[in-house]
Parts: C-alpha cells; sequence; structure tokens
C-alpha cells in the first residue's frame, strides 16, 4: 500500500481550471494531488531571430517555481542572477514535448510563450506542467481561431506527461508524490502523445540501475495512466477536442 | 464617476484566502479587485551576517509578478540575470514597513522571509502586497505561537497600504486599477498603522506637480480606505487580532 | 542645538561650481555641508528604442559613489556585477524629478544622460544630486542654445530637493547631515517647482511612525529650505534663468 | 547503407589514449569517430558544504565544447558569462551516470571533479564523454590506491554510454555520427552497467514520436554496441579492472 | 612643436592636493595637464583569505572613470555588470607597481585598498594613477604611524609613472596627451623608483612595431621625466618622505 | 645549470602539429616544453559594428585554459560567469600582436577569431599562444587564397614571443617554465616580427625592480631565442612562407 493509500497504477486527483489567469490568451491551474501549476499561454506576434522570414512559428516554455512552493524555502533564481541547470533542463523537455504535437507552419510567424508556474510542489511537477500547459496551447489557439487570426487548429494531437518509478522494495509505481519521488530508486518521465506515440522518455537510476523487466513494467504503467489523463484533458477542452488534428 | 462606477472614496472589492499554499508559517493570497497576489512567509532559523549573536531576528521581503500577471507578457527577472529597479524599490517597501510593526527582539535569531508574489495585476500591486504580507507575518508568527517557539506575538499593531491619485481633470480618487493609475497625474502610496500613524508615504507627480491642497485630499482619502482594510484584516485573523501589541 | 550648532531650520552651507568637469555639455560641483556631488549632464543625439520616431526628448540619471566616498570604504558596484536597489531608487527618483520641469517635446530625438557621482558623503546626498543635475541640465540646454541647436530653453521650471526629518527627542528638522541622518525617527525628502508645487514626497518611518501633525510641520520646514535654494540655483545660473519656461 | 559506410548495428571506431594531460590524477583523450574529449579527473579534498562531516565523497562533472570543436565556431560560455541549458544538461547527466557506479562511502571526503572538454565534435559527444570519463575515474582512483590513499577501488561496475536513433524513412541505427543525428527523428542516449542494468535513457522524438515497437528496436541495438565498448575499457584500464567491484 | 608647444622631454604641469576627500587614510587628487584622478587610500583590517594567518599585509588597487571623465559619455560599468579588459589591466598593473616598494611585512595583517578615480581624463590616466597612488599610500601609512598602529613607514622607495611615446613622423615624446597618445605609433609606459631601478615596462607598437634604437630613445625620455615627478613628490609629503626606507 | 638542465640560452623543444582540429580554417597544436596550446583560427564573414562598412576586416583572440591545464585545478571562468583580468589581458595582447602584421585592408570585411585554449600548461602560455597563434592565422589565409576567397596573403611579416626573466641570484634566462617562472624577480614577455622590430614589451618585476643592464642582457636573450623560434615557424607553413609581406 503507498503512502497516500492509492493502488500502484492509481494517478493522483487532477482537477484542471480553465482561465484562471485573465490576461493571456491561455491559462489554466492544474491541481495533481498538492501540486499545483498556473500554465499560461502567450501570443507575440514575432518569432526568434532564427525563424524569421520563414513563415513558421515557435512555441518556447519556461518554468519557475515560487520560493515556497516546496517544504524548504529556495532563493530565488531572480536573486541569483542565473537559473538553474534544473530549471533548464525542465523547460527545455516542456518546449520540446509541446512542439511535437503542434503545426509550426498553421499558426503565422508567432511565438507562443507557456510559462509554468508551480505555486505549489508535491512531486511530479514537469509532468504536471507538460499536461497543463498542453491545455492552455490549445486555449490560446481557440483564442485565436475565434479572432479569426487562423484558420484551423494547429495543434494535431492530445499531449499528456506522468512519471513512474521503482520505490525500495522493487515496487513499480503511477504518478509519484513527493515523498515517494525522494525515495524512489529509478524515476521515470514519460510524454505521450492522444495516439499512444512516445515523445519523451527520461528514466534515471537515480544513482542507482535499473533492469529491461523494470523498463517494461514501468512503460506498461505510462500507458496506462494516460488514457485517465487524456480523457480528462478533453473532458477540460470541450469542443475545441474536435479540431485537434486539422491541420493534417 | 470612475471607469468601474466606484465613488472617489470607494476601494475595490477586497477577498483575503488564509492558509492559500500549504507549505509556508503564513500564506494568504489577496485579491484586491482584479489584483491577486500570494504572500507566504517562511520562518528560518537563522539571521544574516550583520546581525549574528544579537539576539535580534529580521525580517525582509521579495516581490515578482508571474511573466503574464500583466496585459503584455515581460521577461521574467530571472532570464533577464537581474532584478529591476521597480521591483528593488518595492520589496525595499514592504520589508521596511513590515518592520515598522513587529518588535525584531521577540522571536530570536530568526527571519521572516515575505515572498509577495503577483499571479494577476490590475494596478496597487505593492500595497495589496503589504496588506496581504500583513496577514501572512501574523500567521506565521501564529504557527510558532502555537508550536511554542515563541511566547508573545511580535507584532505590535496592524498595517496595511493603499494608494490614492489625481486623475486628468482633477479628481482625487482611492485605490486605483490599472487603468486609472496608467493615467493618473499624481500617484500616492500610503502606508499606515492601526494606530493611525504614517509609516510612508510616497507621492509622485509622475512627471508632472501637485499642490498642497491636493496632497491634504489625498491624504484624507487614504485615512478614510485604511479603516475599512483594517477591519477587513481583524476579520481574517481572528483571535490573533487579540494578540497584537503584547509584547509592548 | 544641533550637532553642528544650526537652527532647526537652518540649511547647510551649500556652494555651487560651474563647468568643473571640461568635457561634459553641463557640469558642475554642488557642496552641501561635506558632501559633494559632481553632476555631469551628457547630451547623445539618440533616444532610447522605446521613444524612437516621436521627435520626443529623453532625461534620464545615474547616481554612484566612489568607494570611499563614506567612513567605511564600500566595495564597487562594477565589482559585485550589479547595482543595488539604493542606488537604482535614489537615480529613478533623480530622473523622474528632471523630468517633471523639462519640456520633452522641445529638444528634438535626444537624451540628457545625467550623471550624479558622490566623492564625499555627509547625508543628502540623493536631495543634494537633485539641486545640482537641475543646474547641469540648465547648463547642457544652455550649451545647446548658444550653439543654435534648439531654439527655446525646455526647462519649465526650477527644481530642488531637501531632506527634512524627526531626531530621537521629538524635533523637526531641515537639511541633516549624515550623524543626524543616521539617528533620524522620520526621514523625508520632499523635491519642489519654483512654483511651489511638490514633485516627489518621500516620507519614511525608519522602522518608526510619525503622525499628521508631524507631516506637517516637515513639510514647513522643507517648503521653508526650498526658498534658500532656489535663490542659490538662480546666481549660478545668472541670463539662463530669464529663459527657464519660456516653451509654455 | 550509412553516410559513412557502417552497417546499422555498427560503432564507429573508438580509441582511448591514457594519460594524455599530465596534471590531473587520471586523464584519457577519447576519439569516437571524429569526435575527441578530453576526460580530466581531478581529486579535491573536501566535499561540497551540504556533504561535510559525513565520511563521504562526491564526484561532479563539467562538460564543456571548445569555441571550434564544431562545424560554426560558438561564443565561449565564459565570454557570455553563462553556462547553457545543453551543457547543464549534460554535465548533470554525467555526474549521474558516474555516481551510479561508484560507492561514495569508499574515498573519504573528497570529490572528484571530472571535466570532459570536447575539443573536436561529430556528434555522440555526451555519450563519448560518460565512456571517457568513466576510464579517468578509475585511472584517478587507481592513483589513489598506489599512492595509499584508499585501500579499495571505490568502482563497483563498468559504465559506458552510447547513441541510438530513428533515421529518415525508418531506419535504427548505433552510434550516430553529427550528419545522422542532426536528421535523426528519434535520438536515444543509453547509458548502461557492465552487469547490464540501465542507468539512464533518455528517448526523444526531435519534435516528433516514436512508437512501443522502435523503442524496442531502439534499446536492442544500445545493448549490442554497448558491450564492444566495455572490452575497449576493460583493455585500456589493465589490471585495475579485476578491482572493480571490490567495496561491495 | 608638440599640439600643446611642449618640448619633448618636457612633461605637463603637474598638480598633487593632499587630503582631497575627507574619510579615507590618504587622499589625493592629482592633476597632471588636463587629467584628473582621485587617489584614496583606505585601510581595512584584515587580508584577503590567501594571506591570512601569515601575519602580512597586502595592497590593491581599482582603478575606474566617470562616464564623462573622456569626450564621450563612456556606459558605466556598473550597469553593463562588468569590469572591461582596459579596467582590468591598468589596476592590476598599480597594485602590483605599488607592492613593489612597500614591504608587506611591516604593516600586519592589514589590506590597503587603493581607489583611483578618473574625473577627466586627457591621456595618461594610468601613469598619473599609480604617481598619485604613490602619495595617497604615503599619506595613509603616515596617519597609522601618527595613530601608532605600526612603527616604521612600511614604503621602502618612491614610485612613480609616466609615458612616452613615438608620433608619427618618428618623434619620440614625453607624457603624451589625449590628442598624442590617440594618433602615437608607439606607446610606452614605464614604472620606475626613486633609485632608478625599473618596477615596469610595457611598450606596445600600437599595430605597428618599433626598433631597438627606438626603444632606447624612449626610455632616456622616461628617465628624465621621472626625476621631475619625484621632486614633486618629495614636495607635497614632506616630512613623510624622511621615513621612507626606514624597514630595510 | 637550470632545473631542466637547459643552457641560459636554450629554447625548450617546440612542436607545432598542423591542422590539429578538423573544423578551424587553421588549426595547430602548439608544444612548447610541457605547454601545451590548441590555436583555431575560424573566418567570420563579418566585421564588430564598429567597422562595418569600411572595408576592413579584423582579427581577435580568445584565451583560456582548460580547468586541470594547471598542477591545480581552477574553477570554470564560464562557472564563475566571469573572464579573469589575467585573461582579458592576455586575449587583448594576443589580439593586438597579430593585429601588428595583418594588413587589415586586405581580406574583406571578415573577422578572423583566433582560440588559443591551453590544454596543458607549464609557463610561457601566453607566449606560446602567440607564436601558434600566428601559424593558424597563416593556415587560415591559406585556406581562403586556395579558394580564390581573397587574392594575396594579408600577412605581412613574421610574428612569435617568448619570454625571458632574472631567476633568484640574478641569472637571466630564455624561456622560463612554471618552476623558473614562478620563483622568477623579473618576468619580461618579447613579441617581435621576423624584421626584427618589438611589437610589445613588458617587463615586470614581480613586486620587485630591475636594472637598465639587466634589461639590456634580458633583450639580448630574447633576440637569440627569436631566430630559432622563426626557423621552425618557416618549417611548419611551408610555401605559404612566401606569400608573407605579398600586399606590401
Amino acid at each position: 500500500m503507498r503512502v497516500d493509500q492509492r493502488e500502484a497504477d492509481q494517478l493522483r486527483n487532477m482537477s484542471i481550471t480553465k482561465d484562471f489567469i485573465m490576461h493571456p490568451e491561455g491559462s489554466v491551474l492544474i491541481e495533481v494531488g498538492d501540486t499545483k501549476v498556473i500554465c499560461n499561454a502567450s501570443v507575440e506576434d514575432r518569432v526568434p531571430p532564427f525563424l524569421r522570414g520563414q513563415g513558421k512559428g515557435w512555441i518556447t516554455a519556461e518554468y519557475a517555481m515560487l520560493p515556497r512552493a516546496t517544504d524548504q524555502r529556495n532563493i530565488r533564481e531572480s536573486s541569483k542572477g542565473k537559473v538553474s541547470g534544473r530549471t533548464m533542463e525542465i523547460q527545455r523537455l516542456i518546449g520540446r514535448a509541446l512542439r511535437s504535437v503542434v503545426d509550426l507552419n498553421a499558426f503565422g510567424e508567432r511565438t507562443l510563450w507557456v510559462d509554468c508556474d508551480v505555486i505549489q510542489a508535491d512531486g511530479g511537477t514537469r509532468t504536471a506542467s507538460i499536461t497543463g500547459a498542453f491545455i492552455a496551447v490549445v486555449l490560446a489557439f481557440g483564442s485565436l481561431l475565434e479572432k479569426k487570426t487562423i484558420k484551423k487548429m494547429p495543434v494535431t494531437d492530445f499531449l499528456a506527461a506522468t512519471s513512474v518509478g521503482v520505490l525500495p522494495g522493487g515496487d513499480a509505481v503511477l504518478d509519484l508524490n513527493y515523498e515517494e519521488d525522494s525515495k524512489a530508486e529509478v524515476d521515470m518521465n514519460v510524454v505521450m502523445t492522444g495516439a499512444g506515440e512516445y515523445v519523451e522518455i527520461q528514466g534515471t537510476g537515480e544513482e542507482a540501475t535499473f533492469s529491461r523487466d523494470q523498463l517494461a513494467k514501468l512503460l506498461e504503467l505510462a500507458d496506462k495512466g494516460m488514457k485517465d489523463i487524456f480523457d480528462k484533458q478533453k473532458e477540460v477542452i470541450g469542443d475545441l477536442a474536435d479540431r485537434i488534428g486539422e491541420t493534417k
């Protein structure tokens, strides 16, 4: 039995609040257990220098935590004057994942800035960020569709992420909270599309190692969890779900 | 009549949600109209080097905005690698204001870190931060009292802040929202104690000037608004209100 | 009686040396008691990006201290790699104050860089900077007038600043030196125009508070001191004084 | 047929030069095809603050490229004043991987600094770095054993890394060079121990996706390549190979 | 004939004002033609980490220019967030030169911070800084002698610097002003002791070259100029001159 | 007799490996005794802003050391976030020296980036860098000649550097290794052209002083060493040697 009484293959409660912040084109608050992330997608009418003049758009992500999102207060990265390696790793992952399900040729020379700000952390902040950021992106494109700025939804498929891991003793579990995560021997983040393809797999023996069999078991758990997350996402975006894939 | 139909001397709706984030010793979400700030107070069991060994505590504040708290997305200060002058000015103000109503000799060699993170901005973010931060500080000390870490509430009086300003045409108004603030000819922030004393007055002719009479009118409006804010604060902190001032 | 035998409403000796440095378009050394600030105004033939193409000019200020301007040597901000919050606060204040008495539409797309470098500090460095910077700006515009680059003096009124404060014991005094300033319970900086209007009022209970009556007393002292400073300024700028206000 | 005539499951030529630089406790030049990395392991007689007083050691890695290691010259990270996200991601990976095969309790309060400096890049620099860094670490511990500073080899198993990927058209291949890597649809880095366990798997659909079958095929190729690398490593470290695992 | 009518071997007018700033232990304003540098020497009662516990002192120098010391305004190094290569080169030179004539064992574990701040520049700022800094150091030690903090003057000999150069056309000249310096084909800075020994020679063909004969001519000119500078220095420091060398 | 048995006027063994790295237009590994520097010259088809539109080219140099090039590991400058004064001084020297023997009007609006990366250090790294960088520059221009991008070799003369110094006891020696250098009382770097003219002389009494006679002796030693270095350079560049000077 897990510390919070869940089954090995059971996700934490997930809640997604649409239009959480009033200014962004797309905004959600995603809650996965006690992890809470504000995901805002902002549309900017230009692209980074390396893309100018190609008629293509761009999506980039930034990730941060409030100083006291965690049990111990962390020094702000703005005070330190630099972004940590962990933060960079996560925001590169989120951006890459989102770009895998968006047709960059379908929304002109625009940039989508996706900000994932963790206001409360209890494990799985990067996977919650991806799952929530996907909704924020769909909503932002929804607002461009409504304003007739674009004609087709540039999102090509659903996208979600979850974590799986091996606890001490060898049990493979789905969707680890902080307490489990900090003890886990193996930690794996999986990003998948609605079609069931992998976008990213990052498995780390936390200064330990794992076998081929453990890998197979972990991927199976991730698969199972993903289905529930996609259902939740569909419910939140409503009619926009039908427009996903229409640029293909 | 004002853009949002308020009277000249009418505050915006104010709402304060206690224990908004689970980890900090004191945490509130304060909403003033559409301005929303998370105020977290964290207790650290040591003081900055300049105070070590004196048996005194310290309170310091940090202030930040989510990139899309505003109408246009702002670049993160962590990405720019430095904190702006505006941010520094505000966090110095919040810290100074809080220290004016806390007995630094009454909670040992501890630091209270007060983080004010604006998640949605519509004018008056610095004054909302002070008003909310005060509650977070009271709650944090409340948790130290409960754990018997300290015996008396180190807070000596209530503390709140609001803005007043002169609109084009010459009307003096209370509690400006963003639209008013961006057009105002004079902008003044007032920080007061429950006893009706000033802690800080910052009046700026925004590249304009103001007369002695205008100054008097503005201070009167601030006075009036302050009473309502103190009532709201009392309601939120409940029984802890009675302990304020007990170190005197 | 004050530490330096002055009356409560008496300014320190003030001396302003014109054309102190040879390269700048406007340059003065201002001495207020033992506080000495070099104020240089430099004309640059372009404006910051946010103003380009609007036919308007800009004025911006920078403030710094030599490391040993003070009793204890301070680390250079260039060595620390960042500008302190105090410095930013002061240079924002100086720039804002100067812009309140200059017609930005009257000198083309030019920037006036006003550098206030404190070479010796004994309290009141920010107010001495404003008083001196005003002269440097008038002189710089004087040199543009002489070269026929502009036809009218863009300065619309005189501008000066001074400090007032409440000493322990409750005496309100004018123009505090360092010794007084470091003990003061309330510290207020007042920036005024020659017409007697306020540009900026910044009053701080230094981790203390102040009453409405004290505020009134402080403003009265500031008023009195200001008149002497304007006289001094007029004397220094000579004939240029007559041209002030001619764009109105 | 691949661009350099290799079979799909064929590694590039690998050469490892021991004692390449004279000062470090362990030093190798590893060449994998045209990729050349200097891996230096330096012993420092203290640990980072978070480990002090625990009797444990630490291993950390840094990774960098000479500006012209690549086809186009890159600006130095020291000139930019910050380390890129890519660099941080790689050096965190190398450090984590090395720690998974070293008993941190077996060499006292010492830090092993492992510097991987790419002097020529042609794809696979991070995996070559891990494979080479492992040897540098073994050599550094070998020198501590020789000086009798430690009594047992703290390395618990062999460690190597390689890349696998899916080329356009769908062919899965082993050990991609730069030309292949820049076109690959899927890119996966695999880090394994001599015992055949995974330490890290990082698979990325480069803004694309991949199926479960492709994943299986990639892992199989990685497995095959790994065996040859371990043979090469054994040959280079000679007698020290026998001491690996002796702390278990 | 030179641009300012001087002979080839003639120094510019030099003036040294003692006790220019009131706070530092030693302070001078040195004027060499139109070049003006404030040199302040501050005593700190500790040494940098690498010297702690050895009973030795340290001397270090910092050099800066006011933004408008030059004909065109320069951006502050504090605003740029870094110190330029030129600045670093100069301050390293000043520190090294001063240390060559001070017995570091003769003033306990103290640091002398020597700040050279150029308020007006017209060529030769680094040599004027050295010549002035030497006086500031002697005065600072004088103040320690007076307070009986030390018993013997740690300065072992006089120290001064000047520049020599080759103008277009081939004339070798002494003490170049800015106009000459910016056209010179060869530029050489010479630092010497009162005993006539070299401390530092830095000769640069400014993207040109120079012959052995030119070198000899330049050194001869430097020699001649140095004698006048030492006379000036002796006059300024008065009785302290007799104590120079007493630790030998 | 010297620590490595050399005569006072004897250079260390020098070896230069052409085309060491495959990507740069010009690349060498230079070894001077145990000092090893990779010198890469990269051609970029544009010039810095201050030269644009003038039809001229530019040469700039960067210098760095691998962290463990030295006996003790140094922290990376990229980790510290800034380039040290020593590094800046050296890279400015290398760039200036190279520009003295290149006709900047003879290769169009291009920049030559010359990277000198010390992989192993045993004294004389800056002079080895200059000697090696010269070859890399010649090779890079050779590749432009071969591609017919330019028609004449822009290099106007040979260029090399060496160090000379005075050891404790007073012996003047040529080409100091690290052990000698760290003890030397005087240290001088000399950069010369093939025609025997000086480009740069930097002599430093390392917190000591030196006489005119010692200076003469040092320059004589440098002269002698230089001839051998030019022979070595000629041998390495082969036929390109004949093209040097053809733009004159």
